[in-house]
């Protein structure tokens, strides 16, 4: 990331045996990411780490000092293998507590006390000084403690709750991006995207991949300056365009 | 994971600015957990993190003595942006030598020497110590270096590497799973699988999931002996089937 520019941090820690075993494949470090790039938070580093109370509470420590903001997905369901709200609590030296707004959101939701049994009980608690986070979609909430985002591990659950909690962060400079695709081997074009990126003082990125088995390049121009990048995409184009590659 | 049980660990590190922005989904994460499931090695922790040396370095000094295998993914193409090797030397505290198989893997697939610029030159650069990890898509190796396997970070490529690694590796007790989706919310069932875990003295997951908008649940159970997983799923059936949930 550029050095100069005010942005602001945040580090995901995903929990889920789901997604360390293979059976999920996550996809929350990327909804997310784009997410807080669009306000100026820069993702600087995600874990995927299990259930383990322990683990958890480590990393929630290590994160919460480390980064502006810290989200985690995954662990706040009705059953015994989700973890998170007690490990958070405990990261926080707090205790669990049942929040009386979760209590009547979910009373609301399953219609009467009476359907409330153990496992959506649970789902009323959070630590001690938490304030919650609205989820649209299955009512039960997240939750919100010092700079830490506690927030469901389904996609679709998580979206919801991340747009509610979007407008409350405080972004940085936004660091815009414009591609271009070369349908050549990114091995012929490595010297010219380290001049262009020395001459610009922006970064470059370069990703290789294949169409119809063909080797092309993805080069990704990125800096908080819209024109800058213009320029030094123009630039690109003429050296590579100009220059004997092979 | 099963504590009773002769598991291998495996830590994977995932390098790329691409991933951490949200510009591209991570997949190498989920084909890299199955396919060391499948051999009996478990992975216990997964980083994203970004191009910048100094990190690279000590994640993979973390991860390279907390498991008994590492993976890491991406920054070994030809470009400046490209900095693993370099950074896995410094973490073992040794320098890049231009490995001489690398040098004519390189050459063959590019036809002849003087088609080798420096971007090409640079992917023949390894680890002192390292062993080369054939690549059959693009040529340019892979490196092995103690417990460190160093992949490229192109779906496609990263798994022709890997299949060249399995073969390698020693594996320990296999958790075997099976899995059984009830289309009742989550929260009705959480006694009953606590209950079972215990039971059985097996692992439990279960994963909420919404199909067609109706809340459903998958319910996963673990264990390196697979007549017991089959005894519990049946006590599972039988405790859903019979307990009045609601």
């Amino acid at each position: 990331m550029n050095e100069k520019s005010n942005t602001k941090t945040a580090g995901l820690i995903i929990i889920g045996n789901e997604i360390l075993s293979g059976r999920t494949l996550d996809k929350n470090t990327q909804i997310i990411a784009l997410k807080l790039g669009e306000v100026g938070i820069q993702m600087h580093d995600v874990r995927i780490i299990p259930d383990i109370v322990d683990v958890i509470i480590e990393t929630v420590q290590v994160f919460s000092k480390k980064y502006d903001y810290v989200f985690t997905t995954g662990g706040i369901g009705p059953t015994h293998d989700d973890k998170t709200a007690k490990a958070v609590a405990k990261a926080f030296d707090t205790e669990l507590y049942q929040h009386p707004d979760a209590l009547s959101i979910l009373i609301d939701y399953y219609g009467d006390i009476k359907h409330m049994n153990d496992g959506r009980m649970k789902m009323t608690f959070v630590p001690r000084g938490a304030t919650l986070i609205d989820n649209p979609v299955s009512s039960a909430p997240g939750f919100k403690i010092k700079n830490v985002h506690v927030m469901a591990g389904v996609p679709k659950i998580m979206e919801g709750m991340l747009n509610n909690i979007i407008p409350t962060l405080e972004g940085g400079d936004i660091i815009k991006s414009i591609q271009v695709t070369f349908n050549k081997p990114e091995s012929e074009m490595a010297g010219v995207i380290e001049s262009i990126e020395r001459e610009y003082e922006i970064d470059i990125g370069s990703y290789p991949q294949f169409r119809d088995g063909e080797p092309e390049v993805t080069i990704i121009l990125r800096g908080i300056d819209e024109n800058i990048l213009l320029t030094a995409l123009k630039g690109l184009k003429n050296k590579i365009n100009n220059t004997n590659l092979g």
